[in-house]
């Protein structure tokens, strides 16, 4: 069966998060799937890369389908565009192999944590950014992201509510960039745990702000209990920046 | 009597502009009047740098006040900042001389275009550019605004509603900017007739889509009739960036 892949753009600030839920359609899954459902007159279910939490964002989720449908590529495009809310963009679309799965083959990801440092909030950001008010120090955020870097057991980076069986991950990379106020984070690596994320760019605010030292963050990974470690940053700062194959 | 000059950011969206309408409070001047007025229990009239349009944003619209209030600028741009809606921050806030005034001393004002050039739109700027979906030609619009800058009647650039004495003004500078989808254009100026900077984004629009030359934008200020100019471009890809005393 033909099988299509998309990468879509989303705003979540108005959405319960990406996955489906009963009952209601205020979700990216359950809008994109009655779009499509409706397109091909077919039970369309899309599997994505992986769940964004409510309010989270994504410049490049990665969802596949599999459609009777012998529409164009551009064509099933264009039809999104125009039946999709303008919140969601599916950035582009093709055809790929049927076996090709878009959580199963993810090899990496990268999340965006963006903060807006800044003593008064800018307006255009409030929706995409978390405000903290007090100067952080970068370089001291970056002594600590080192630390995160590599294989290591993130239970103390998790939500007490993640049930999988190991903790384990592997974080290859933690970027911080600095453009005028804004700080941009880009963590990339081969999984996340729930909140991990959150939890991650939280604790470099902290550090940031000089509640914890870089060293701290090294100790919070070494305890292996959530409660140790920092508070959860909220969600609007989160974006799914790219799903790599 | 103590006069307080304001640098205002705001998102225009949910506003029907910037000067207060009556029985209406949806107007950014009524907003920030409302919130001084209670701080001072004055009757607090705030002078802009001029108007804004319904849904036209602003970094720094400039606003001053007069007022008998003792309180800090500290205190008083702190209380702003609690009372005001999340879409108008106070930038910065300084005590000026008496005669200060936002509007006449103004020696130059700095509009912003923005334009998110993209078959599809960005959906975080949305709000804050006009989606043009075709490819644009830079170095011909570039082209076309060097025949803008100096003095010239701007008349086929104003809304018929303009009723100014006279519709010369002078241009001192137009600098395109791009970065990959996104196309800014910085307009400054010693002043601008009604809809002057949209009906300018909306003619370089025209010759960057190769509908008109760069020479056409010639003919339009020769011509001195609205009806020869290209249409009005949309307010919400319009910022009030920067004005200068």
């Amino acid at each position: 069966m033909r099988n299509i892949k998309m990468t879509v753009e989303y705003d979540g600030s108005r959405y319960k998060g990406f996955q489906r839920l009963k009952d209601n359609d205020m979700t990216i899954q359950g809008k994109i799937e009655a779009v499509l459902s409706k397109m091909t007159n077919e039970d369309i279910e899309i599997i994505g890369s992986g769940r964004t939490d409510m309010g989270v964002h994504a410049y490049g989720q990665v969802v596949n389908f599999k459609t009777k449908s012998t529409d164009s590529i551009e064509k099933i495009q264009k039809y999104l565009y125009e039946y999709l809310p303008e919140d969601i963009v599916i950035r582009s679309i093709e055809d790929v192999g049927e076996r090709f799965h878009s959580r199963y083959n993810a090899k990496s990801k990268v999340y965006l944590y963006r903060i807006d440092n800044n003593k008064f909030h800018n307006t255009f950001n409030r929706k995409y950014s978390y405000h903290v008010e007090k100067k952080l120090d970068i370089d001291l955020m970056r002594e600590g992201s080192k630390y995160l870097i590599g294989e290591h057991d993130f239970t103390s980076f998790a939500s007490s509510k993640s049930k999988k069986k190991s903790n384990v991950r592997e974080i290859y990379s933690i970027e911080i960039q600095e453009n005028k106020n804004l700080i941009e984070i880009y963590i990339e690596g081969n999984g996340f745990l729930y909140n991990m994320v959150r939890i991650i760019a939280g604790a470099l605010v902290d550090v940031g702000l000089r509640k914890k030292t870089p060293e701290d963050i090294k100790a919070m990974l070494e305890v292996k209990n959530r409660a140790e470690a920092s508070d959860t940053a909220p969600s609007k700062g989160l974006f799914l920046y790219k799903v790599k194959y």
